[in-house]
């Protein structure tokens, strides 16, 4: 049991967990139904006001948790009144069993929450191919719609009840301005790595007061995702259950505007960014053994989608981060990280730095190359890697963590 | 320094060194050219017969060492009459530098052996961008020259000379008929992982005395690639010198076959795919920091690619290797690693085995599944994982080992 572990927490976490303000149209309410853990909240319930939309981007996975495809059902629709999360069990790979847990779980909420089954959105992550006992929600699920509250301490508490290895909450908060109309932000997260032991799931529940459009709403965060989410990972295990969904309760008042690209969104589309990059780099400080952080800069390649594959080639790497577990600065192993993507490459023109440090360059060690400097930066608890192809204007960065001794306790030692 | 290091022999590693019978036509010869390593030998030299031709594959990797680059140029002629491997030093990302110490290596085995340069293969293995000082093979090639034998200690000797990392030496032997004449093909190889510590490199070498034209050689050698090389790994972690040469002497005197599918050549081809085989699980067997050998085998895919990608997919997972590490039938995390590969599945048609029990069917947990019965296969020291996906035909089986701290240790901390 995870709850028996409570691993100390990373020493990349933030120094305090902020404050959300309150967010007109959403209310907040944690519980315990005892799913997995004891002694701590494991249920978050999140009443939306009526009018509320709904935006998700989901796992890639060929095998979804059933709260997956449920949620990719719901947002045919496009409306949410309610959100259920539960941790502890991720009702993934459940088979039948799975589709009427959540079938049960969506029934009690839309009663709790007096919607219909099809606004209601949910997500799970614990251990997978465990039966959900759906039915712990009865009077659960009424009890916190009766409670439900948009007080200071709701989010943290929120972001509290979906942790599941987490070692820390991960908050985030933006404001930006629409058409000279103030709206808000917030956003909470919960993932120890794209999948943690015996548990799965990167979760993510982003909420706004600003009035856009269901389409937008979708396009602004699919967007969003392909430079914050997508551009984060522990250990390249992706996760059967990963969910990022956004909901906009409209209660701003600003004008809506349906065209995600509109200049006046500009502001908004910065802040919801910033925001999602925010919370996905959260994830990485929180990877599992991870003492360092790790952002991976590849530029001069073909394409940025070319850059990108790189840049998660040497990412996901174990020589790599298990070098700078090791304070190595390891460029060796860049190189071959690099040429084992696949991607166009040309290995006399490669430059690579650790930080500011410049170690190699045309596709040799710098003749100026200092072991020392290089060492000093792999001792920080920040790591830059920065590698330019030297063949067009392709770029991206990814952010992940190192490979730690602790990552192979969380994961192998813990049954053993 | 590696050689300060000397971890334990791998628990997986065969009781004894097998003796391989005298190969006509191939005469060996070690030394110590103290290129990075002291007090053991590090330059192999094998002398080949007059008429010997050669057949290759490499690194896919998009930033090949100048070994590899050089191999590739010499096969388009196909003849050889020398090799030489060297431990210690990769000559990979070294530039300009390190086609130079290519070119004088291979001048100075020429002279050795009285042939042309282009009938002279080099491989090297040991750390990465750091320029290899080729002078040091001056004299000490001619010498291994004069004194190159046939004795029965000689392939021992040769398997020990090309080690880094690895714990232990890896030969295999095997004999086959060809038009009822009796061939013998010997083998060594060497590799603790995809890449070691700092070290980077698989390298194997594999002589006959049967008599093949080259291009049915080249045939041959690439079709056994698929089922041996290319489905074993330890991490993921392609090198930039993966290097595997097979050479005939044609001494056997069988008629020539150049047909690579010429049913004659059944039996060889057998005998050399089992020989490729066995070398391959080797390397796996001496993975860094490796206590578990595990064969995946992926059936009911929609191709046999696809099924092996799927397998590779679990073989390359550090849940699942960390989960095999911990002795935990976690197939949870098999689950999640069919699904992140991208490939055709059907989540409710899933069924998975750790070695004989079926833990999961029709997507989800086995009715009939007893927890006790799947740690006993996990206590065991060979473990099979086997994943259906019911969709069609197509399987696969790879190797790999399990993801233990000690791989952390060897990759990590050894710097810091």
């Amino acid at each position: 049991m995870s709850s028996a572990k409570s691993p100390p927490v990373s020493p990349l976490a933030p120094a305090t967990v902020p404050d959300l303000p309150p967010l007109p149209g959403v209310r907040i309410a944690t519980s315990q139904a005892g799913i997995r853990y004891s002694g701590r909240t494991d249920v978050l319930y999140v009443d939306l006001a009526p009018g509320t939309r709904a935006a998700g981007v989901f796992t890639r996975s060929k095998c979804p948790s059933a709260p997956v495809d449920w949620c990719r059902e719901a947002l045919s629709h496009g409306a949410a009144r309610a959100v259920v999360v539960n941790s502890g069990n991720a009702n993934a790979f459940t088979g039948r069993l799975g589709r009427e847990a959540v079938a049960k779980t969506v029934q009690i909420a839309a009663q709790a929450a007096g919607c219909s089954d099809r606004e209601v959105y949910v997500a799970s992550t614990g251990v997978i191919g465990e039966p959900l006992p759906a039915e712990r929600f009865e009077g659960v699920l009424a009890d916190c719609a009766a409670r439900a509250t948009d007080g200071p301490a709701a989010w943290a508490e929120a972001a509290r009840a979906i942790m599941t290895t987490d070692t820390f909450p991960k908050l985030a908060t933006r404001t930006a301005e629409i058409d000279g109309v103030r709206v808000t932000i917030n956003g909470i997260a919960k993932g120890a790595g794209m999948i943690a032991p015996d548990m799965a799931t990167m979760l993510a529940f982003v909420f706004t007061d600003a009035a856009l459009p269901q389409a937008a709403l979708q396009a602004l965060l699919a967007a969003g995702t392909q430079t914050s989410f997508n551009c984060v990972t522990v250990d390249g295990d992706t996760s059967t259950s990963d969910t990022l969904l956004l909901f906009s309760t409209a209660k701003a008042g600003n004008a809506e505007i349906a065209d995600a690209a509109d200049p006046r969104l500009a502001g908004f589309k910065a802040a919801l960014d910033s925001l999602l990059i925010e919370l996905a780099q959260l994830v990485a400080k929180d990877g599992e053994g991870a003492r360092k952080f790790v952002t991976v800069r590849v530029t001069g390649a073909e394409s940025d989608a070319s850059a990108h594959r790189i840049a998660m080639s040497i990412a996901n790497s174990p020589l790599v981060k298990t070098a700078v577990a090791g304070e190595d600065a390891n460029w060796g192993r860049v190189v071959m990280a690099v040429g084992k993507a696949g991607e166009p490459a040309d290995r006399d023109r490669l430059a690579i730095w650790f930080g500011d440090v410049r170690v190699a360059v045309q596709g040799a060690r710098d003749p100026d190359y200092s072991e020392d400097a290089a060492s000093a930066v792999m001792r920080e608890p920040e790591i830059g890697i920065r590698v330019d192809l030297g063949l067009g204007e392709g770029q991206a960065r990814v952010w992940t963590c190192d490979l730690t001794k602790a990552y192979i306790e969380i994961n192998g030692d813990y049954r053993s």
